[in-house]
C-alpha cells in the first residue's frame, strides 16, 4: 500500500478531560474534535501537536473494545493509523500481502474518517488502522 | 513546549529483519537507517511510512530497557516521538509543566538525534520522547 504517513496515534485513558489537560500543559496540544460515539463505546477527541495528531479514548463502559483494552494492559498507546488515499483499494492490498484484516470493508471511524483495522497478530502485536479523509 | 509533530513512532520487536519485511510489505515501508547500538541494547531500524517514521527496535538482550519491556507487555509500541527545535529548552518546559523526566539533560539517541524521555507516568502511561535533528 501507499500511505501518505502517519495519520494519528490512538491513545487508550481512564479520564478524557484529565488527559487532555495534560497534553494541553505538557505538549501544547490543541483540540479538533470531541465527541461521544455510543456505537464505538467512547468518548473520544483529535488533538494536534504540531503537524501531529493523537486521538484521545475514554471508553464508555467496560464492555467495549477499548474498555476491555484498559482492564487488561492499562491506559497507553492502542493503535497507529496510516493515512491513504483510498480505504477499499488498500483493504484489497493488504489482504493480497497476507494481512488479517479485521474490517474486510471499509466502516465510519471516529470524526467522519473512513477506516479499516489490521489485525495486530499480523503487524508484531501493533494494532494497526488505514484511514482517508474522504 | 511547541512541537513540530510526531518524529516517529518506537515498536518493540522480538526480530527486526522479520518485522523489516512485514512493514515493507504491508505499509511499503523504506529504510531510511540501520544500526546496533550496543550501549542503548537494542538493534534498531528507522523506516519512512510516506512521510511518517516508524522505529523499530530490537533487544540485543533481556536486561535492556527493551528486552524488559518485551518480557512484560510483548511486541508493540513501545514509545512515541515529538520532534521539537531545541530540546535542552523543552526539557525546561516540561519540568516546569510538572513533567517526571526520565532525562533531566539532553543526550544522544539513535540515528544522531538528540533527545529526553518523558516518564509514562506522567503522560498517562504514554512513554514519550522529545527530539531534535540538531
Amino acid at each position: 500500500m501507499e500511505a501518505w504517513g502517519i495519520h494519528h496515534l490512538g491513545v487508550a485513558v481512564a479520564d478524557l478531560d484529565e488527559a487532555l489537560g495534560t497534553y494541553e500543559r505538557l505538549f501544547g496540544a490543541e483540540v479538533e474534535h470531541r465527541a461521544t460515539v455510543e456505537d464505538q463505546g467512547v468518548r473520544a477527541a483529535s488533538l494536534r501537536i504540531g503537524g501531529g495528531r493523537v486521538e484521545l479514548l475514554e471508553p464508555l463502559g467496560e464492555d467495549t473494545p477499548v474498555g476491555r483494552f484498559l482492564a487488561k494492559r492499562g491506559p497507553g498507546m492502542h493503535h497507529v493509523a496510516y493515512q491513504v488515499s483510498d480505504v477499499r483499494a488498500t483493504i484489497a492490498e493488504l489482504a493480497e500481502a497476507g494481512a488479517d484484516l479485521i474490517d474486510p470493508e471499509p466502516r465510519e471511524g471516529l470524526f467522519g474518517l473512513e477506516v479499516a483495522f489490521v489485525h495486530p497478530d499480523s503487524v508484531h502485536g501493533v494494532l494497526s488502522e488505514v484511514v482517508s479523509t474522504g
